[in-house]
């Protein structure tokens, strides 16, 4: 039937603003025959359903997977043991299980041992997302025109990796595949050190002094309020992502502190030519992200 | 008359992003009968012209600000001396002098020395811009619902800080009257240090290996993006205010290296618990920008 969805059964394990907005999507684009779903907290699963997000709602993850084509990961890194362990029997022969997190390496280490000979296991990472978090938060839009990256396993089956990258086209992604090391370096350069280093400069603009308190929110437009946003995303979520991806995330932060520590050497023995030309270096760089159309 | 402009003649020295707003603003709500400008270079001058935003411009400063009743400096602050000692002497007795640099303590260091008594000396800094510069990029509505910071002097005269401020007003500013050591310190906490750190993780991330370039580009958009636009910002413009807020950014910054260390620790040593607790206190921080109406 060319009408048919592209799955039947999928299984969301996890409802916040990736799978909440993933369920959207292919509620809009009729991607799955039935979409059952799963979350921790009785208040999510409450919520899952009054949003219309899903057929049927699960307390027990196993419960959700059964029967599923499909089953997504959409949880924070640090439940995925358990998870695995939990859905590891459960899954149907044939199906494909994917994840939508940040780090992959070590999504291959805490599912992999869990997942059964005959089921296709390719771990996925759309690169999008807000400071919001929860199923309320989520929209249908969200992938579009985002990256979605795939770092399937040597061997993994290429027509079950086809099938999970035509769904992310269907959301409105453009495609990657990637080794799973790979995207863990990119990643820790792009989104990971970015978002720690906004984490710290707003944990360190609030700590001075009360006095100053007021004035820091009142200006700042000038810089600060830039960091603020990044610096929202959900907490539990980012725990796990630097916990699960620590030796790409720490080599990257000792070379921006070497940076640093030269920047601050420049400044303080009044080095105005190199300062300048370090920040004429950093302009043509946004040059390059709006020319790749990605600012 | 209740329809002649707030300043007769208003001398522009300086006709770069701020100072080509300021000059739209001026002519958009009739806030001064002439604006003579100008500009160090060639090039910048006859854009002024031809952009329309002077009625007279000319390559020396001294030349523009005769027989102006308000001089406005909106150059780097590194030329601020030369230009003071240029135009000190051609000051008109009973004018203002103001600028628009971000740093104000330098600017009573390095200008104040050249203002002739009888001439109102009242730094400003109107705490607004783009990552774009040169004449063409400004706007009259650059100014509108941003703060404007005068920092007066102690004893100057209160009925030309007035009219300054209602200059500003009119252009759409919010104003705020601050003590100029003050407002150095509140700057360098929300502005210089946020930029630096943009600098630096813009030369941080563009420093990885070649082969990874591209892709550092491609996936900009999961948090790297984000700096790379503050980090846009002019050189020089930027290059002037850290050697000029040195003591304030150099403590800020000392804050910042200490409390990312501590971050990279909790990152080796697995601390989980020390990572979230700091992610939700720095969401927390993204309310107060929103309910503030700074977001």
């Amino acid at each position: 039937m060319a009408d048919s969805p592209l799955f039947g059964r999928v299984a969301l394990i996890g409802i916040g603003l990736i799978g909440s907005s993933l369920a959207r999507a292919m509620r809009q684009w009729k991607l799955a025959g039935h979409i059952a779903g799963h979350a921790k907290s009785e208040r999510t699963r409450a919520k899952a359903v009054e949003l219309g997000l899903v057929d049927s709602i699960h307390a027990e993850p196993a419960a959700a997977v059964a029967g599923a084509d499909l089953t997504v990961v959409c949880t924070p890194l640090g439940a995925y043991a358990a998870i695995g362990a939990a859905i590891g029997p459960h899954l149907k022969p044939g199906s494909t299980l994917t994840d939508v997190g940040s780090v992959k390496q070590a999504v291959i280490r805490d599912l992999g041992p869990h997942v059964p000979e005959q089921v296709h296991f390719i771990p996925g990472h759309p690169v999008a997302g807000t400071e919001h978090s929860g199923p309320e938060s989520g929209f249908a839009e969200l992938f579009q025109g985002r990256w979605c990256i795939l770092t399937p396993p040597a061997g993994t089956d290429a027509a079950a990796v086809e099938k999970l990258a035509e769904l992310w086209r269907r959301c409105g992604s453009m495609m990657e595949i990637m080794e799973a090391g790979h995207h863990d370096q990119v990643l820790a350069i792009t989104s990971h050190l970015p978002h720690l280093i906004a984490y710290c400069i707003v944990a360190t603009v609030t700590g001075v002094e009360e006095a100053t308190q007021k004035e820091v929110i009142k200006f700042s437009a000038s810089g600060f309020r830039d960091f603020t946003r990044i610096a929202a995303s959900d907490p539990v979520m980012w725990r796990d992502v630097f916990l699960n991806n620590r030796e790409a995330v720490l080599e990257m932060l000792g070379r921006f502190s070497e940076d640093l520590a030269a920047l601050q050497r420049n400044i303080r023995w009044g080095e105005g030519d190199k300062l300048e030309d370090l920040f004429t270096r950093t302009r043509s760089i946004r040059r390059g992200i709006i020319e790749a159309k990605q600012a």
